[in-house]
């Protein structure tokens, strides 16, 4: 554990609001928020400046202490939790809260760190913008989070991940420099770019202390409909189909399982399916209209669905008929990780395969998995034109030990799905990232020259590995 | 100059029909294709598979022999010359030319990276699709080459430059070790994105071998309009009202001082202006779409561009009425490279700052040069919607020999332009990259942290400086 003569020195150059030693203030952000992973530190330092970062970066190096980054913990893979073994202190990014411009007229804001996504999202709408990217944990995930985990969401569709959204960075680098890359250019090719190396490295490489992010046009009017296919390979042709009729206005396309939308009528009060024909599968599509001048997307959806069905795409079909109805759809959509709890114990994956195969996955992955593993039952939702589906596999009806069942069969099925991705030509990790929960397996299916690769820029970046140390890069004995 | 021994290690790996050593065959790909660089090589190597490539590079590492990497050769930075001492082989990707496969249905298409843009254009449109990104050199410009400088083009306002449409990347690495990420994933958070560190890298951190390559549907109808306006500042208020009533359907937004027109109308026979009224500025523009039930983008141009004038934005507009005279706009701005070089000797500007800033830099660091070096004139024209632009100063008029009016002042007015270029916030290379041309120029004017960034990721990829010597990268005197 980190003595006190080193906190003192954080303190003396943070004041005491820039340094908390007290536990049960630290409690809650050294584990992660599943309750999976459990850290120690000695302390959360929490600079409100990017000079005040700099000099923090530059004083731990100099004490050789280790910083993990931690905006609003929301890792899911344990990607903000400190060592357990007390070796390291948590930057934390909370008080670098500022949205420091938001303007319409540019379609851009620059945030801080730490500004939380729903604060963002409300900043924007207020000025008739949208930031459009939006997760679960909207309330509590910072920006700084999401630039260092390429966080994706519903609406990578249209709108892409947040690497698709990020016009300009600032960071503090591993000796305390700063890398000062907000300006927002369209075009810039002086070298390489730094600022793409920083999104998705976890806190790693660098600190994101600030980022200039492109906003939208606020949503004017929007469809909501729900279709009942045959399979997810119709799903797909009903996703080409709606791209090719209703262009990049289609911002949601979420495919979902028959029983898992029972799941969602049988727990979730008030809930009902949209169509009165049972079918294998559903589609939730959202088509968005910026501009009031649009003679409807409504109407253009509806044309869609009827195309569809009369191509034999689509069995049954409904469109919202107002507001309330679309958030009814949604709501089902929105309920699925949580009934999905409700049924007992399942290990679930963020993983993707490239879209063309992700109908036959979805299928044969899930039967595969079943016969490996007497008893369990897979499923899988999500978003099929992002590729990215999040696979379940549940625990045998009646078992009541989850924890138990994971630590036996855990890791065997977590290869086992794991090892379908990867000879399906697709990732272990679409939306989380790695963190500590997949660095092993990360290793074990990379090829040498990818992870050598990953070492290499690490130890350019980072050579006295100083930064969120034990994420993301195999350690030496994972190979 | 390197020896025959080693030449003939490379011939035995590669066969007669992988090794040029005339001189003659040569010469056309040791100077860059505008002549202001020349270099000397032994021999061109033009292994045809990426097992070969990769072996070429092991060998080259094992001989300690520098390779230069080379598509079309149609750098504008002489970023694929080699060096004058002949101590680099040229690498050549022109015999990696098949397009692997073209999917419509999947909007993909995986190219080897000598496959010409020209090329990639035709066998798109065979299949209803576009490949969106075009430039003047297409007719030579290769796949890998575009890549490898993160090429812009026209239609960069739409749909990005080329890193937005790369979504999966093959390349042999400095060891030989090939990194294959071909796989195309919309979300992949599986750590550092290596893709995205490769895109802009000039060849000097790996040889792309392959892509898959984003491709959109084709165009059904497009409307090409030219509009008359009285500075930068309302041709960006144009851009903004086009971008809100014609949303993303504006394809192009070219912006064009009047003077620069009339030495296009004087220049080139047959041109004519595309409006009665004389204006200072001009501006082209071109809506898209791609869905044949559009009620037409004509059409809505029309409205958008009424409303612009009656907003007191633009002074006189036209549309072309047909596809000729669609033809008969753009080739104006294709014209307008040719018609200032017959003006006589001038230095042009590949620069970007924030699209916000764009219309007073226009403005003001013209006025700034034509003050600083009298007699000279300066003027820009380009992509307004993305913040680059054109920048040419002209030798005063009578110049007749325009290298020694550059050897005398060329050092300066580069660096007068550029620094305005970075107290605006800018970039001194938009698209063509750093080469050898501006290499001293990004050392003199980027951060310690950049340049040190730069650095760290060249000697953790390529400790040996095997891959593109001389490329990108500041010498250790440059600072």
């Amino acid at each position: 554990m980190i003595g006190q003569d080193i906190i003192d020195r954080f303190t003396a150059l943070l004041g005491p609001k820039g340094v908390t030693t007290n536990p049960d203030d630290i409690a809650p952000w050294v584990s992660d928020w599943r309750g999976r992973y459990h850290g120690a530190a000695a302390a959360i330092l929490s600079p409100d400046s990017t000079r005040l970062i700099s000099e923090t970066v530059k004083l731990a190096a100099e004490l050789g202490v280790p910083l993990v980054p931690q905006g609003g913990n929301t890792s899911m893979v344990g990607g903000a939790t400190p060592p357990s073994d007390g070796s390291a202190l948590i930057l934390s990014l909370r008080r670098m809260n500022r949205i420091r411009s938001l303007s319409a007229q540019d379609n851009l804001a620059v945030c801080e760190a730490g500004v939380i996504l729903s604060v963002l999202h409300d900043a924007a709408q207020a000025q008739g913008r949208r930031f459009p990217l939006s997760l679960g944990a909207k309330g509590s995930a910072t920006i700084g989070g999401l630039i260092s985990t390429n966080a994706g969401g519903t609406q990578v569709l249209r709108h892409g991940t947040m690497r698709a959204l990020v016009d300009g960075l600032e960071a503090v680098l591993p000796d305390g420099s700063i890398f000062d890359g907000l300006d927002a250019l369209k075009k810039d090719n002086r070298g390489y770019d730094i600022k793409q190396l920083l999104i998705g490295a976890e806190g790693t490489l660098g600190i994101v202390t600030a980022a200039s992010l492109r906003l939208v046009p606020a949503i004017a009017t929007r469809a909501v409909g729900w279709a009942g296919v045959d399979s997810p390979e119709q799903a797909l042709h009903l996703l080409r189909l709606t791209e090719k009729t209703l262009g990049e206005s289609v911002e949601g396309f979420e495919v979902i399982a028959d029983d898992t939308l029972g799941f969602v009528l049988g727990h979730i009060p008030g809930t009902r399916s949209p169509i009165e024909t049972r079918t294998p599968w559903h589609v939730l599509i959202e088509v968005d209209h910026a501009d009031l001048a649009d003679p409807g997307p409504g109407e253009r959806l509806e044309g869609a669905l009827a195309q569809a069905m009369e191509q034999g795409i689509v069995l049954d079909a409904a469109i919202a008929a107002n507001e309330a109805q679309a958030e009814a759809f949604w709501r089902i959509r929105e309920s699925l990780s949580e009934s999905e709890r409700a049924q007992g114990p399942a290990l679930q994956y963020d993983i993707s395969v490239p879209v063309a195969k992700m109908p036959a996955f979805m299928v044969e992955a899930a039967a595969a998995a079943e016969a490996a593993f007497p008893g369990t039952t897979a499923s899988s939702f999500g978003h099929l034109g992002d590729g990215n589906v999040h696979f379940h596999v549940r625990a045998p009806k009646g078992t009541s030990d989850g924890p138990a069942w994971i630590a036996a069969q855990g890791q065997s099925i977590n290869a086992f799905v794991h090892d379908a991705v990867v000879a399906a030509g697709g990732s272990i990790s679409a939306e989380h990232g790695i963190g500590q929960m997949k660095r092993a397996e990360l290793a074990r299916l990379s090829s040498p020259a990818r992870i050598a690769a990953l070492r290499a820029i690490k130890t350019a970046f980072d050579p006295h590995g100083l930064f969120n140390p034990g994420k993301l890069i195999p350690l030496p004995e994972e190979g």
